[in-house]
């Protein structure tokens, strides 16, 4: 038996790089800057606790294209590194530098914020490099180092000249990547990955204008300076205290964010927690746009503040991925697959304390300015709905926030409904009947009729809207909920009165015999119904349980294939109507089939049922009518 | 000046490959399984050549749960390594086997499909197993050897005494990863990855029922033998030549690659090509279902018959992602940047490659069996549309099959049009007008009367069909489209010829003075026409411009901001008509007001604008007038 290590074959390792590492080539610039944080904020940690004796000053890190060189420098004035330093920290590859450190200082560490895992991200620029070099210089008294490599594992290292502290790593950019000398390119990448980052660094120079002297003359002309172009916020709004926030600096951030964006947001919710996971944050409820899908992913996950991706799924509640903001967190595991993330205990506690917040937020701004909160209520039912269904967390603490606005505009909680609702639509049988309408247009004439009665009709016009009432329904005993035209008014909550006949059980009988030769059988079931005289004399209405089935299976859900069922309705005639007496006493046979087709176009016409050449038709009879 | 080799820390190169190697750790599988495939194939190839002096017989691959073990076998029946081939092979990571293997036998391993890369795919077995070990015996005269290793670097390698030939890899499955040692969740990944792969995959048995005696009585109970249940088809369709395939073929096969769909394709287009790249397929056109997103990336992506991905993003041209079917192609680099796809020559070659032949294809359907064609247009026009304003080299061979169907279901090229309205439908400024509907039933009251003068007209409702005619207009002179409710009948396509008109100048001037009272002017532009008097008294349009600028904006494109415009309208008054006569002489200003109000609700009605409040008023105010 032999035993041994195995050997990684060297001469390999830098196309496995390449090809592994990183699918998105631009993410060298993403990690050499991160390093460059890093060896900065490794400084300022141990200048703070007094190990490193030199002064800290204002570090900047500089990036600067030199394109007839065809280099890209990337400079800091962090701790730098020794020739031993570099040896070990560079020459070997998968050795990470910032987990030794934070062993080694480990308690003073913690909140110092290192970054990077130096060293492996380090490669990443021969993704894009032909050849390497490491100019660096240590806050430890040694001479500086120049290390070279142009992606074969040979290198050199030498002793340098260089004076001030601080690393610079120069790349020469090879030819299939000439893209990364673009000042455009790199400002892109810069303002994508490193916009917050904590270091601020400089991209090239800006002209600002010098104050007018007090003294300048009316033919003064306006002076300029070059000054340093910072690309960064160092101090984003994220990593403060929500109680040295104002309301002006939440809605400033949000245009820093989307700043292509016109839109207000509509508040937001602060995340801030440090155990027992790490998670900063802030998102906005923005106005909900038409096309959810659009609105979808705009979310940003950083990770101390480096930009890592715009994906959030399994991380922030389904719910919630239409929101906006920024979330920062080192706790959240990257590089592996969606469906691990959405396993993780860890993240699991993540999503679920997102949840929480977002739901405490909503309680407070529902108590603390209701009115503000309505006026809310359309933009941001959307996603609360849809969290009710998908989150049972959620759903236990919407009951306190979540609205059901009438047609009036009046808002109830649940609570509130049933109490506003319970003695004029308790039906005979003990159930709390909801009436609700989902388009105020479509349906007016119905929603006319409840009002009358003095029946509150909520609008509910919600996409999801059928799933949300049926847990409704499911969670809540005795309660109903019925679209204003699923039945015709007397019906919609049956009480005990019924209204007297005009016509005796024989008539009835006649009459319905000539209507249902007339109506099409297929689509319409004929119903007599002895109602007020002055309610319309023909209404079509469209049963509730087949309705809500049908729209849930568009949505998805509710029963399979019922989608496709074809629309079934009620003709529903007041037997009290003077038209139905008309129709029963005509002697002329067309003259009663115009009176029954008149009528029948009339009840479709308020379902939204008269079309195409039946439409036509209509409008032709009734110019000639009026002429 | 020192120089040196960068050394790979073996130690932390563990971590890396868990970390890094694949986001998916299920992929485990299908590399262990094309290594299997991988080491068949070559022996196959070494046999046939001469170079492996041993029967190649049948081989199969095997993979078999020991759940008890807590382990995870895959053993093949291939060419099997030496003592020393492991050494060289499994313990220098990075190795490529198959790329020394292709070195050597360079023309005649050209086309025996070599697949994997073996050494680095090997070690992504420890992201699921705490412990790997491969039992080998190769085809050569050799003891098997027997490697382990448990992650560490440090593996042990000895003899054993396995005497047939091949490779069986054993994964002590480690505890966060005990779900890869469910039935079902193997089945799943190997039905996923390896449903094609060339090599027969056994997973378990199944009963199978023997034949029935031919002596046997009516008491015969079918009795069952134990077969190995193979889990992969090794020689799906896209791998045949299209001339041994037959219409059934190909039905069956998009059977097998969606089992769970129970809509029949189209048609079907069979992809092979070898230079100057190597691709294979099958792409079928689906009936389109409602929810293109829904359809969008069904077209699986192969290569050498292992399944890679289901998002042909920036491979297939966009237009095609609506599609079904699959890819077979070494030629496309994975593991790259979607931006990186589509900015590579020979990925660029392909996609070009498929559009020309999805043109070539629909031009031979057409010509075929146009009736057929004309049939199916409506399922794959929406491609069609969208490849003529997407793809360039697509638009310029479309006007060979594209259809232009009338709402009397004829279907006509562009060509053919031209020539079939041409007389009709030139105006005074010898444009050709082509007349369109987007709904037949919302604008059917246009279409009859465009009819009646002899026109043609067009049913264009997909969704971009703004974009497409705006494309239309720009490429071909004098040639105009105009939706048939954007003018009046005789303003639609203007000819030398002018009705008298009844009124004198001082009428029409009294009637406007009316009507410009009583019609809302924020939403109305009232026009008087003289117009033939059997025609409607009152019309609604809505000029072309505005609206196909609006419509475009709606679904990407044209004029910015377009879609919030308001809607704006033209009332058309016939002057000629009686009605018109009728509003001019009555004194009683109630009764005037009156016949504008029904007839402007008319006007609404058939342009689908009367809706809600003014909906009921109008229905209540027609039950009076009938009752």
């Amino acid at each position: 038996m032999t035993t041994g290590k195995i050997n990684v074959s060297v001469e390999n390792i830098f196309p496995l790089i390449k090809k592994f590492l990183y699918s998105d080539h631009e993410i060298f610039l993403r990690e050499l800057v991160s390093n460059a944080t890093d060896a900065t904020i490794k400084l300022k940690h141990l200048t703070s606790i007094g190990e490193a004796k030199v002064e800290y000053g204002n570090p900047i890190i500089e990036v600067k294209i030199d394109k007839e060189g065809k280099k890209l420098h990337i400079t800091d004035q962090g701790l730098g590194m020794t020739a031993e330093e570099v040896e070990k920290y560079i020459n070997q590859i998968a050795f990470s530098g910032a987990e030794e450190f934070l062993e080694k200082y480990k308690d003073s560490a913690k909140d110092s914020g290192v970054i990077g895992h130096f060293g492996l991200g380090f490669y990443s620029a021969f993704m894009v490099a032909e050849k390497v070099e490491i100019i660096t210089k240590s806050y430890k008294d040694e001479p500086a180092a120049h290390w070279t490599c142009d992606g074969s594992p040979e290198f050199t290292l030498e002793p340098h000249d260089k004076s001030e502290r601080g690393t610079e790593i120069i790349l020469h950019i090879a030819e299939d990547s000439l893209e990364f000398l673009e000042e455009r390119r790199i400002r892109e990448l810069l303002v994508k990955y490193n916009k917050f980052m904590p270091v601020p660094i400089k991209f090239g120079t800006r002209k600002e204008a010098l104050p007018k002297p007090e003294d300048a003359g009316d033919d003064y002309k306006t002076e300029y300076k070059e000054v340093d172009n910072i690309i960064n916020n160092p101090n984003p709004a994220w990593t403060k205290q929500p109680a040295d926030l104002t309301d002006d600096d939440y809605r400033n951030f949000y245009r820093e964010l989307y700043p292509m964006q016109f839109d207000e947001p509509l508040f937001n919710i602060h995340l801030n927690v440090d155990y027992p996971f790490n998670l900063t944050g802030i998102l906005y409820f923005p106005k909900m746009s038409a096309d959810l899908q659009i609105q979808k992913d705009k979310i940003q996950l950083y990770q101390n503040q480096v930009f890592v991706t715009d994906n959030v799924e399994g991380i922030v509640p389904e719910f919630l991925t239409m929101l906006k903001g920024v979330i920062d967190s080192p706790d959240i595991p990257l590089n592996v697959s969606r469906s691990y993330l959405q396993a993780d205990g860890a993240v699991k506690k993540i999503s679920n304390y997102i949840t929480r917040k977002v739901a405490d937020k909503l309680k407070s701004l529902f108590t603390e300015n209701r009115e503000d909160f309505e006026q809310k209520w359309n933009d941001i039912k959307i996603v609360l709905e849809y969290g009710m269904l998908s989150e049972p967390k959620f759903y236990e603490k919407a009951g306190a926030f979540v609205l059901y606005p009438t047609v009036d505009k009046k808002y109830y909680t649940l609570d509130e409904l049933k109490g506003a609702i319970k003695d004029q639509q308790t039906d005979k049988d003990g159930k709390l009947v909801v009436l609700y309408a989902s388009n105020e247009d479509a349906q007016h004439s119905y929603i006319d009729l409840a009002k009358e009665k003095g029946y509150e009709v909520l609008l509910l016009d919600s996409p999801i809207v059928s799933h949300l009432i049926q847990k409704l329904e499911a969670d809540n005993e005795n309660l109903t909920f019925t679209r204003v035209d699923s039945d015709h008014i007397d019906n919609l909550i049956k009480k005990e009165d019924s209204q007297l006949s005009k016509l005796s059980d024989e008539e009835k009988e006649n009459l319905k015999t000539v209507l249902e030769e007339l109506v099409p059988k297929t689509t319409y079931t004929v119903q007599l119904e002895a109602m007020d005289s002055k309610t319309a004399p023909f209404i079509i209405t469209q049963p509730e349980f087949m309705r809500r089935m049908k729209e849930m299976s568009q949505t998805g859900g509710g029963m399979f294939g019922m989608s496709n069922f074809p629309e079934m309705y009620n003709l529903v005639v007041n037997t009290n109507s003077d038209l139905a007496s008309a129709i029963l006493s005509e002697k002329d046979k067309t003259v009663q089939e115009n009176l029954v087709k008149q009528a029948l176009d009339l009840a479709k016409l308020s379902q939204g049922l008269l079309k195409g050449e039946d439409l036509t038709a209509f409008v032709k009879r009734s110019f000639e009518l009026i002429k």
